[in-house]
């Protein structure tokens, strides 16, 4: 294979050779090698995508390459480009090695000028067929390749049809149309500032070019970012045969899937119109029917898709989304791929695989997206409460959602990035509106189907779609829709649940999600091959039995700050802080000492059998006073509205205690172990709490607690090793007392960067270390999380400076660095040393993967992550095999 | 030699052996081996008092030891401890490897009992002389080994005095000093609770105890921590034979430097008192004579002192400092030692010990401490102020210093540390006192001499001293001094010249040193010697000229934000920052334009023909605006007293954007480069400045500025790749315009741990790096700077967590292991990437030997500190070349 080869034909390739042929076209080629009807054609490789995008032109030798495929393409039709006798028509389209559906762009009918169209009329007897299609080639050529604003042709065609007294564009006549091809022309003439070129192979290297710059495209790009996509890729173009789904009333096209995206359910699912083109399946301009219908259409048509459905679901191992056009009763695929779907879809279609025997469970566990999971433990309708049901719509992407309507994706995206809750209502959606999508609860369409592109979109993020909503009167321009008398207004709150398509008034009650059996018996799977270990980030007994019920094993990260905010101890705690002396705040730690015994001993019986890891208080103690503005406004208020020397002097002593105590970095102040370090009695009550309570609950259940005791914020061996001293002499003390022996270890978190960096001294005085990867991330990347985000980290992504967000995603290159640096140091002097993460990461899949090849314990996260954090676990094994195997 | 020896006769030991026998003890036994007069005696080992502090008991062996030893020496001297007869008397001191002045503990005429003291007025015919000595054994031992209060024998002995009616010690009879013993004996068994004991081997074993638990007194800790000597080195015991300098009219004692440790000048300088002991000269309780006047009272011995000196010094080739005893006419060294020193004397005595061929330059480059260049430059009094000197004491430490007056250590300590400016006024200092010492500005005592415990100290310190002004009357319990009518109470301002002596009432001006020939000679051949270029961290031409003089090669920090704070500026930057668009924002940015080039180009022309660093803009931009506190309490002050519409129209206004940009940390906010690449044109208007300043100086002078400029606070190489772009461009066009061709170099701070963890993606874009050790120990330990100093972390430092400042001190372990990371790391990508270190700790010498043994290219400093940074840098080349050669 000589080093320049750009162009193969569909014969020439397969399925492996997406990177090079992009997903379209690889499965084009394999789908011809399976004997699958497939319309001739041959692929541009991303390999001259990616030259082109770096250099701005064609390789050397593509141009005769592309037309030496022609010339052969040509030859098996037995049609010719640009003959007016036979003229062969192609379609071109994108095709990225990873699905970025209605990302980039297609043109169809290429091919066809005022000659060939005429040639097309009578080879076909169908002068309107052929004038549809031309007007349609004029439209999609002048907004892909030259630019121009489709709502001009889309304008221009209204008003034809208006002229002409149509309802539907399928009843406009063959003169109407070729009527419009004129108009057509005329508006891209005019805004392109170019004329129409109506040489067909000019038509055919511009399209190549104008799919190649399609791949850097904004909405492209977005998409890319948040997929994870690389952006040096490339996208191959696919150069095919037309065949015409809009040439009457036996011919049609398709979309279907081998499975229902939605749940699972074996069942062939799909969406069909007759006489039309594929995009007015996907656009949701029309209302398709369901696939079943097109039995009473064209009942050979289905058996033989349900025959290459069963083909292609065999041979690729997974449910796939085809796409199918009918030319005359002939039946063509034009595209499989395998199929987007909810997480529900996603768990029962792995389950009933493995039980078909056509996966294995290792493979089902690689099918299922760990975000995804995440969706399915998100609130549901509380099925209990009543609501005012709108409008009913198709429930396209299951998940219940609330949120303030909004009726542009643009302000979806800005409110969305703020932290508001808002639900995005469109007549249709686009790929423009895909960073609008992103940012929303949900998204609500009045038109389109299951497979139009919000719905396909929403499903990949996991997001709620009710698609086809039609009684939503929306009115864009106001920013408001109505549904007989209800006006919901921008801004008014309603609610949504995308599995049933129910459109509610106001904000529904939610309640949380259960595990269902599906997700049950992935996650079994997932256990028995996963190593690393999965816990909870849990501060109640509430949350702790939730986490249990996920499948946390054990508590990684208990905090006790949250006990110290509530209503009954804040002014013992306040009291504390504003202590004289120690004498003083020993008093008042004392009567604070009951509430904490009592916290721990629920959370010890809830977890009875399980480790519990707590960590030793440490927020900076203002945190429990109030804001030092706040006091000193009230204190002027005070003085100068005539209050009692009493009432000011006593707001002077709370100002004075709030400003000794006040920082300016208080991430960076007295905080963690310094504040145990400082008032070591403080420490010292929690660990008399912690203990005693391990042994109420050993003397009333016989059980004993699995106790770790925390120290945050270290950086020092000596820190570590006076805040172990206490820890020590204090526990054993009151197991003295109580005349009981429990264990218990006494460990670290690793939050600043030099205790990553001083982990063999550290291990010392550790008997684990556990990871605070969002202070370590605060630190390392100097981002304070509360400045950065909604600020400069926003623009960060916006501007794609960064890829992800570091607090959601680990960074790997330095924070995780430092994680990796730490375990090995840490081991170098400890090899037993525990470690896990209690960071936000430690819910995150690919941060848990990292964990996993760190080789971390454990990691542990809120209750809701706990299923996501086991499959991620299993997943990182599988791989680590796959790259064992592969050698990366 | 066997593994469990412990115990060395001063015969069997020499100066080699310091760590095992102490600096005293191995100088005893080196002059020994000189044949330099030694009263016979040994040594018990460091390595006796390590076993000690970690077992609390002797190791096996020691007593049987130390008893051997004891049976040689009696053999020796031909007398016996505790024989009434012929009584062996002995002395105890400690030896640590590193001098520590009067910090650890000394017992002296051991072996006195009721019988043996008879023994020793019958063998002296000095009953008088017997008794004080064994009145001295009693207390010392009593305040030494038992623990009793000083005070108490003090108080008993002026008790006797006044009875006896005696003015002085000396005053008192044999029958006077014998009453005293009983007395003493009597408040020593009460105060200690158990009885003196009279068997001398016991008194023996106990003081030795006593020494070794010396070493982990309090005093001593503190010291070790300010001077940086580890705490598990332990100290020796010298047991040596009494002689007695208090045996009357032909005895006597003394201290001497070989040459004058104020001024360096080749000079024996000491002092002497007859009929008394060590103690007497070095406590400062008697005003002891100058050594000159031995003449006329002893001339052989001081002939004989003199011929000791000179051996010394041609031995040791070091400026010795010595203690010598005078008994019945014979002369006994008891002490030499390299003397302590002020930075004048260093730099005299090592560029004149060059000169006379004792030393070469290398050792004297060897000898300064580069800490004490720092206090020559530091101001002296303006010698045409004038100002009312209240009285004139001895220059015991030269230097200026304004303070407040205060009275005690405790105190000094308190508000010095708080940054407060204080002078201790002291009768007299003692060892306790160090903590106070270290934190005044000087101390000032009205007793004692140039070898007193606070001139020596002061010294060692840098610190000005003046003792023994004998006009301040000082009254401790009050708080007050008063010179005849003149009343200085506590908190009172006064000044002082500690080279002159003279004490100042008020604040006199100070002014700038300047560096002398000796300075500019050793700094010479320290700049022929270092690798490590000095650079100045400098703002404005005067600074920049100043550190220039100085000798530094460069700038290598040069802030910009302290000119947006000018007066003249302040509006438009406000302006700037409350703009509503861009386009309003580059309207005021204009306005600063010609201001930031006019501070460049005075910048450029001070530093002409030598590289320039220009940080751009770094502080989050709400600290140019008022503070949020205080615009709310206004708002509500203004609310409150029914101020216009308007004028709180406009404090919203301002309180709106005050908060919009209040930051949670502004340390880890917007900042940095995050303010560049959220707003380009405040870089670009910076970049266009310095191109244009550099321009309009090449114009005018032919010279062309060489400019680096420098991107704040990166993490990612995005960062820096993105401001790169908005440099070189904005730079180009400038040079463009005015058809000019100006090299420039843009490099980063490295001061986000990020940025070191991925130096080699960063220096990827970057021309140099440059070290924000402040930013970046602030981040890697997670201790803000502002809240961290005075609170938690002066709580580490006093309880000894923290062994230095780190914000003084560079942080090797942590902070140093990013930096050599990043060095490594960048120069892997960019083997000729240049390196410096721009934060405070360029001005610290074990920090500048760091970045030398790092392979930085230079280091920059506060002009101030440029000469220390030179000698350091030389110093790691010689102590580089040394450890090389003994292979460490």
């Amino acid at each position: 294979m000589s080093p320049s080869k750009y162009v193969y034909d569909f014969s020439e390739g397969n399925a492996t050779m997406k990177p090079l042929l992009g997903g379209k076209g690889a499965n084009l080629a394999e789908m011809t090698g399976l004997g699958i009807p497939v319309p001739p054609g041959f692929i541009v490789t991303t390999a001259a995508c990616v030259y082109y995008s770096a250099n701005g032109k064609y390789p050397d030798g593509l141009t005769e390459e592309i037309e030496a495929h022609l010339r052969a393409l040509e030859k098996l039709t037995g049609k010719t480009l640009g003959d007016p006798a036979k003229p062969l028509l192609l379609s071109i389209r994108s095709g990225a090695v990873f699905s970025m559906p209605g990302m980039m762009d297609t043109v169809l009918n290429l091919g066809l000028n005022d000659e060939t169209v005429e040639g097309l009329a009578k080879g076909t007897g169908n002068a309107r067929f052929a004038y549809d299609s031309y007007r349609r080639f004029i439209s999609m050529f002048g907004d892909v390749v030259m630019g121009v604003d489709p709502q001009a042709f889309e304008d221009a065609l209204t008003a034809k049809k208006a002229e002409a007294g149509a309802a539907l564009d399928t009843d406009l006549s063959a003169d109407d149309l070729r009527d419009l091809t004129v108009r057509f022309k005329k508006i891209l003439n005019e805004r392109a500032g170019e004329q129409f070129p109506a040489d067909p192979l000019k038509q055919l290297h511009m399209s190549v070019v104008a799919v190649f710059k399609s791949w850097d495209n904004h909405r492209a790009k977005v998409y890319r970012r948040t997929q994870g996509i690389p952006d040096d890729l490339g996208t191959a173009v696919n150069v095919q045969t037309m065949v015409f789904g809009n040439k009457g009333e036996t011919s049609g096209t398709g979309v279907a899937f081998t499975r229902d995206p939605s749940t699972g359910e074996n069942f062939f699912y799909g969406e069909f119109l007759m006489n039309a083109q594929g995009e007015d399946v996907v656009a949701g301009v029309r209302h398709p029917r369901p696939l079943e219908e097109l039995r009473g259409v064209m009942p050979e048509a289905l058996e033989e898709l349900y025959a290459i459905r069963s083909t292609l679901e065999k041979h690729y191992r997974d449910m796939q989304d085809l796409e199918f056009t009918i030319e005359d009763t002939t039946l063509y695929m034009l595209q499989t791929r395998n199929g987007k779907r909810t997480a529900q879809a996603a768990l029962r279609t792995a389950a009933e695989m493995v039980t078909e025997g056509l996966i294995t469970k290792e493979e089902a566990l690689l099918r299922v997206d760990p975000l995804q999971l995440d969706q399915l433990l998100h609130p549901r309708l509380d099925p209990k409460a009543t609501y005012q049901v709108l409008a009913t719509g198709l429930g396209a992407s299951p998940g219940a959602a609330v949120g303030q309507a909004v009726f542009d994706a643009d302000e979806a995206e800005e409110r969305g990035s703020r932290g508001e809750a808002v639900i995005l209502v469109r007549w249709e959606t686009n790929p423009d509106d895909i960073h609008g999508l992103i940012q929303a609860q949900g998204v609500i369409t009045s038109h389109g189907g299951m497979t139009s592109h919000a719905a396909v979109v929403a499903r990949g993020m996991g997001k709620p779609c009710i698609a086809g909503a039609q009684d939503l009167k929306i009115d864009t321009e106001a920013k408001r829709f109505a549904v007989g008398d209800v006006i919901v207004n921008d801004g008014d709150w309603i609610s949504m649940d995308g599995a049933s398509g129910r459109v509610i008034l106001g904000q529904a009650g939610l309640i949380p999600a259960a595990i269902d059996e599906n997700v049950g018996t992935v996650l079994g799977w997932a256990d028995s091959v996963r190593r690393l270990g999965v816990r909870t980030n849990a501060d109640t007994p509430d949350d702790a039995r939730k986490a249990r019920e996920f499948g946390a094993e054990g508590i990684g990260l208990c905090r006790t700050e949250h006990m110290f905010m509530q209503e009954d101890r804040l002014p013992h705690v306040r009291n504390m802080i504003m202590a004289a002396d120690t004498a003083e705040r020993e008093l008042h730690l004392a009567k604070l000492l009951p509430f904490q015994r009592e916290d721990f001993d629920g959370i010890f019986r809830a977890m009875s059998g399980l480790p519990v890891t707590i960590r030793l208080l440490d927020p900076p103690l203002h945190e429990f006073l109030p804001n030092y503005t706040e006091v000193m406004v009230e204190l002027e208020r005070l003085r100068l509205t005539g209050a009692s020397a009493d009432a000011v002097a006593a707001q002077e002593k709370l100002t004075a205690t709030v400003k000794s105590l006040a920082e300016a970095n208080p991430m960076l102040g007295t905080r963690g172990c310094r504040l145990g370090i400082q008032w070591p009695e403080i420490y010292a009550m929690q660990v008399r709490a912690i203990v005693e309570a391990a042994a109420d609950v050993l003397a009333d259940t016989g059980e004993k607690p699995h106790v770790e005791i925390m120290i945050p914020l270290v950086g020092f061996e000596e820190e570590l090793k006076r805040m172990r001293a206490l820890t020590v002499e204090t526990a054993d003390a009151v197991l003295a007392e109580r005349g009981v022996a429990i264990d218990y270890t006494v460990g670290t978190m690793i939050e600043v960067p030099r205790a990553a960096l001083t982990a063999d001294e550290i291990a010392r005085q550790a008997d684990f270390f556990s990871f605070g990867t969002n202070d370590l991330t605060q630190m390392t990347l100097g981002f304070s999380r509360d400045d950065a985000e909604g600020k400069f980290l926003t623009h960060y992504l916006r501007t794609d400076l960064l890829k992800s967000n570091p607090f959601e995603k680990l960074d790997q290159a330095g924070v995780g660095q430092l994680v990796a640096m730490a375990v090995q140091k840490g081991r170098s002097v400890k090899p037993q040393l525990k470690t896990g993460i209690c960071g936000e990461h430690g819910g995150e899949p690919t941060s848990v993967k990292f964990c996993h090849r760190t080789g971390l314990n454990y990691v542990s996260c809120s209750p809701y992550r706990v299923p996501l954090a086991r499959l991620a676990a299993a997943q990182a094994v599988l791989e680590e095999k796959a790259s064992a195997k592969t050698g990366d």
